[in-house]
């Protein structure tokens, strides 16, 4: 189950959409300059780990999916694409960002890297309620307590990104500063708040 | 069987592929006017799902094919090669139609983009009925009724392809709203219209 | 065997050497002008074949000599580093051949190019040769036959791409033609001539 | 345990972070000078190769390490993807060390890959001391010995960068040399002086 193709696919696009984000980190400076400009460069640090994290904490989660599902279907496996189509689709808005953070673009910007991560967090509620409603395509031995645990926890998702964006609106660096707290909250959660059982690999 | 290099390479070469769209999506504006150039953009990100979806598709199918074929042999290999070969192309004319949307360009962008196309679903077709063919390469658990499915669906790609660009020499706007028609109808066509039972991962 | 992570590292060098070669294919031009500009690029689209199918036939000898061998140890692992960054590296001197192919450059961008490829063919030998000498990593039931022949195949690698990379001195452009007729034979050679018995995915 | 889902996102990452580094080795200049801009621009491909081969030494690295565990949790998760973070970093500070060799920026460049490097060695050791500390995470056929060898190859890693990132700072080309050195070192240890036994694929 782990080794299929699906997983495969989807491993390949969260991988490469997560290495990419560094194709666009870059510090152009004459020679003496370049210690002040790469030191000035610092929101497009930040946006590149924001970014990586997110897409990374997102292929954790797509991995603890994958583990309560057994089955496919057709709908699955474009719902699935629609899923990647967006999360490939993050380095965009993750540029936008970090070339216009210190200038009036970044209302724009911070929308912008807000719709997609909206959009993304909507995929993966399809991606995770159409496969486990009814137990439609849920593996045999799936734990139904795993089960419900996943469905709680992706239940604020949408919201939460929702009001991130919204914040955009009135306070475009306070949106940035939601964004990044999100990725945290997803790390901290995940790694220091649950203390989870080892499983095999 | 589903996890041979083949499988492995092809996956790898696809995800590629539809991840690297993203690089060519690009908004360059001063502070202010981001905004707007963002929203002027949209042929780009358009261009962009047409595409991720198109090549998400044909990774789809792809993974179908193989699913029926339990043998390979070299001549088998190069079929495939080509076939990735064109697909790993159609980030180049999808940047041609999204450049040049709105300028004189675009009746050669949206040509190059339909020839793309039929080249893919001519190596297509020879990637299905090679292996097929007096069941030459099919695995022996395959099913003669599932086989014949795929090669009926195949059928129309190539004139589908072919009618899309040389509309494009009489309407190029048309021609690219019938390549994102057609990629709509695979989509529509897989998940909506047909009712597939689930199936192991 | 098949799934080993020496196979999936290398497939993916493959795959992302072969994949980024579209992201140099670029024209440039305003609206109408457009067409003519397409046309001309074509040593462009000429080179990316050629550079995607060496690169893919690289990858199909690669997954021909990992079937016979069955184990592996640290020095192979750093020769098959050393074959993948000379494969990684194929897409600059291909963006060189195709940048100056009208120019008075495609003298040193072949030699580029031929070096490139003398330096994958020696790391090629070694990457066959380390392993099968004294059957030293070779798989239990490897077929002496199998070894021997990939041995003869092997051998004209490095004289071939020597004597393509001289030629480069007094006809750029009659090695070029060379390279793109080797690609050309070992496409042939293992899907036309030879008639390879189906085996196992 | 090889081919498990952490082990191909992991692949996927060091795969593309390597072989990204050739989109930054690029040489313009025009016809007949094209020769000697090729010659004069050898600290790119030199740049290119040390971090080609320093990525590929972690991946092998990383690789031996996954031998020996078993389990995984989500903290491991977590750590997995920081390192992933740093090395697919890589690419950044590689180009500046290669734009700037020859100008008052190589300074800047080689503190910031240096920083770059401690930061993945940090890294690099949670990933392994975290699961192997009271055996955590460690398979259940695990060799102590070896997981006893790892830790002690681990200890350098962390002193070693910082020295060569502090030596920056007094000799920059000295610390660029230090880094080429500490590549050519692991190369050499895991292939020449260290004699290991074949193992299975």
């Amino acid at each position: 189950m782990e080794t299929s193709r699906l997983a495969t696919f989807a491993d390949g696009v969260f991988a490469i959409a997560a290495t990419l984000l560094v194709i666009d980190v870059s510090v152009r400076a004459e020679g003496d300059r370049l210690g002040h400009a790469i030191v000035h460069a610092w929101p497009q640090y930040a946006a590149y780990a924001v970014s990586f994290i997110t897409i990374g904490i997102m292929w954790i989660n797509h991995h603890n999916c994958m583990r309560q599902i057994g089955k496919t279907d057709q709908r699955f496996m474009v719902i699935n694409l629609f899923l990647l189509m967006c999360i490939a689709f993050v380095p965009f808005p993750t540029r936008l960002v970090a070339d216009h953070f210190h200038d009036g673009g970044l209302r724009a910007a911070a929308l912008t890297y807000g719709i997609t991560m909206v959009a993304t967090a909507i995929c993966f509620n399809l991606f995770w309620f159409y496969p486990t409603r009814n137990r439609r395509l849920v593996a045999e031995d799936a734990d139904v307590r795993v089960i419900k645990g996943i469905s709680r926890a992706f239940a604020p998702g949408v919201p939460i990104y929702a009001a991130a964006t919204l914040l955009a609106l009135w306070s475009p660096k306070g949106a940035v500063i939601f964004f990044g707290a999100i990725a945290a909250f997803y790390v901290l959660e995940s790694s220091v708040f649950t203390r989870s059982e080892p499983q095999p690999i």
